[in-house]
């Protein structure tokens, strides 16, 4: 199998095209950082891919165990601080950027994305301590998460609530001066492992009538233990899945489970909504890094493997195959275009001005990055031919990693209308002319682009005003996935 | 997980339809002889696709162990007549024609995908010994592949030589009236199994220099025993699959194997493609078969599965949502069309009056009937949501057992490019006003679809002409499926 390589000089060069204007982002102490951290993902992560892969997580006396070398991977993390990247230097932190967390996330991703499912909700975790927490929570909580000593899981999916959180049935009730929890919840990624010290669950539940639908949710953190004690959360399966086999999928029991109330009491939604829009860039991310790492596989594979004749009769490479180069090619698009788009979301996040396009821009890049990674798994493992389908070389379990992408985070069917009804009418439909603008700025020469921008506009300009955005959000994302993802690849190769 | 159920009314509607008009064929009998099989397929078949799925083969000894219950299955199609249905009557067979055999074969594929990979190769190794052995060949093989007491193999594929046959190393050298065969073959479907007495492989081995490529190869009988003792055969390997793991893909190993020279010596690879042409249309069956059974479980699921609201408030099914209904649609409009194209390319051959169509056509339907059924079951999964992600909703299984279908009987990019080279261009271009005609008298008043039709035909003279099939015929492909799918439908719902 082709080892894996973090793409160091793509990511930088994208985000240097696209976000490099961004005042106080330093590119080469960005740069710098990812280089560190690539030689950790390529030396300690990846190589515990296809094993975590083949050996799977196992459900024994009620708790987790994870595949071997995870536990020695996750100390190396903490050790090394990269768990407290973006957490602030009070709690421990390095108060990194988010451009550079970008850069860390899709390597990560690559790497070993079953890994990073476990590891990876710190970070959200954090900002929703901080956003909604008292001092005291953060005082407890953030600096152990920093630290690298506890992970933390996100429950909110139940068997009867998935899509739609208003069924969530899991119920909180005051005991004193903190609450108890009662509940089944489904899907918990890390809802238990053996890789950290404790794990802190943040629970939605329910504090008023079922039928306050999601007004009557709260969030909860949970932990798994205070003072040393277990609290009353069990692991009662672990999910057999298509893929992600070394990232535990956990039906979790809540049987009075000792848990504090973070935020305002009804308010839940809003609250797990901060550590929801993190996550749904980075899953966004993960599909990049799917992506780019089905491309690497497949490049070098059909470089190296000799199959048929050049039209002169010399011994062919299969890239020298006009239909493999086409379909390398489309690889390489998806990959580059998709990366292009999170950053240049990411930098929209941190200008501020324009929360619409944020808002727009977020499921898009949902979308179209989860499936790029799933569409450049599916080209290399056509690229590979027989090859592709054994699970010997590694492409197999990119396409079954990545294609829980497109699913998990919100269903891409539910972003595709989120962003052609919210996206569009937020602020007065602010995001119509930002995205007009955003995409006609990064190839201001380029007519054509123009063209497409202008009917792209008349397109959403009756879609938010017919109001018949149910029929029409799955083309008009992926029409508007495909003009700023062209926008991107001119300025990528200006 | 939704029950196997053969869909007999589509697929009677699709060939009475379509094929009705052939002399001969008789609908009503046809039927019948389908809804014998369907029940054996529901009833004992279809079970065992998710237990197989799960425990997969296990080579002990050197030999290869099928899972549980493959090996009764397996009794009960011999016993019942099913080995031989397309078999001369002379030889224990039933002879059936090729309509009804293309939609048990469908049906089969759908039950379970494994089992049909290990038995499925039957009808074209007796129409190989039909076409190219002596009468004593016929005499001595074909009977007991039709009492379902032998199976057979197809062992062309070598490391080295995969789409490029030309570079087949295996050797086979005179040794009295006989032939001894060395070398080594992977990707054998079937190479072994404990579910038949015997087992008879075809394999294609140089007897002629290596540099004369294809033209030094001949197709020999290599049976896994002779007058009781076994033959130097032996299986070193099986590999790890995405899908199908009740199938064993084996690498092999021919140590001095006895065995018989089948047709010309030097014309080896015409009397494969005998054998080949037969499973290439199995292979876009297999396709519409996978497309259908998602749909089938995306469709019961969808309707059952409460989730969010309706506009008014209600509470809606999943299929009540018109991005679910859009995904659905598409799976139902795979599965027809697809099937539909594969019906007129059986009646096409049956017809016979125009051999350079149906050397367009059976590409055609390879590519577009695998590709349907991997969009389908994708589809599919994205349905299911979470649950699609899981291996107990049984969706999971029919993408990874689909996937193969573009790979296997020649990667779909190489029939694409015979297509729009050979498809186009044999006894003249033939195939191009054909292809125009059967398109057009699908649906005579259709004045688009006529249009497309004439759009279609300069396409195909520009590719015939300038040469360029190599960039364009992926393109191509999918532009002339697109157009025969559309007419298929029209004429469906007619």
């Amino acid at each position: 199998m082709t080892p894996f390589q973090a793409p160091l000089d793509d990511i930088f060069h994208s985000l240097r095209s696209l976000a490099g204007d961004l005042p106080g982002w330093d590119a080469d102490l960005s740069e710098e950082i990812a280089r560190h951290f690539a030689s950790l993902a390529e030396g300690v992560l990846a190589p515990l891919n296809a094993t975590g892969d083949q050996q799977g997580c196992r459900l024994e006396n009620g708790r987790v165990r994870m595949p071997a070398g995870f536990s020695d991977a996750f100390a190396r993390l903490g050790e090394d601080g990269w768990q407290g990247l973006t957490a602030p230097e009070a709690f421990g932190g390095q108060d990194m950027d988010h451009l550079t967390a970008a850069a860390l996330s899709e390597i990560f991703s690559g790497a070993n994305h079953a890994l990073q499912m476990v590891t990876g909700l710190v970070p959200g975790t954090v900002s929703t301590l901080l956003a909604h927490g008292t001092t005291d929570q953060q005082a407890r909580f953030i600096p152990r998460l920093v630290a690298g000593e506890w992970l933390s899981s996100m429950a909110l999916t139940e068997a009867g609530a998935g899509s739609d959180l208003s069924q969530i049935r899991t119920r909180a009730r005051p005991d004193g001066e903190s609450w108890r929890i009662d509940g089944q919840k489904i899907f918990i990624s890390g809802g238990d492992q053996d890789i950290s010290r404790g794990i802190l669950h943040l629970v939605l539940a329910r504090t008023g009538k079922p039928e306050d639908g999601v007004k009557g949710l709260s969030l909860f953190l949970c932990p798994s233990e205070i003072d040393g004690i277990r609290n009353s959360v069990s692991v009662t399966r672990i999910e057999e899945k298509l893929g992600l086999h070394a990232s535990p999928t956990c039906q979790m029991e809540f049987d009075g489970a000792r848990a504090e109330l973070i935020g305002v009491e009804g308010r839940g939604l809003a609250a797990m909504f901060t550590m929801m829009n993190h996550a749904r860039l980075d899953v966004a991310l993960q599909g990049v890094a799917h992506a780019a790492r089905a491309h690497a596989i497949a490049a070098a594979y059909a470089a190296d493997r000799q199959q048929g004749r050049m039209p002169d009769g010399s011994p062919a490479a299969l890239s020298d195959h006009p239909d493999v180069q086409r379909m390398l090619a489309e690889q390489r698009t998806l990959a580059r275009g998709a990366r292009g788009m999170c950053h240049l979301a990411l930098a929209q996040i941190e200008r501020g001005d324009c929360p619409a396009l944020v808002e727009f821009l977020t499921p898009l890049c949902k979308i179209h990055g989860s499936e790029a990674g799933i569409r450049s798994a599916d080209l290399g493992i056509q690229i590979l031919g027989g090859y592709g389908y054994l699970e010997e070389y590694g492409m197999s379990q990119v396409w079954r990693d990545a294609r829980i992408t497109a699913i998990y985070e919100g269903a891409n069917g539910i972003h595709a209308l989120t962003l052609a009804t919210r996206g569009l009418r937020l602020d007065g439909g602010a995001a119509i002319p930002a995205f007009v603008d955003l995409v006609v700025r990064l190839a201001p020469d380029d007519a054509e682009l123009a063209g497409r921008a202008q009917q792209w506009q008349a397109t959403a300009l009756e879609i938010a005003q017919a109001g018949d955005a149910r029929a029409r959000a799955d083309q008009f994302a992926h029409d508007s996935a495909t003009l700023l993802s062209r926008a991107v690849l001119l300025r990528l190769d200006a």
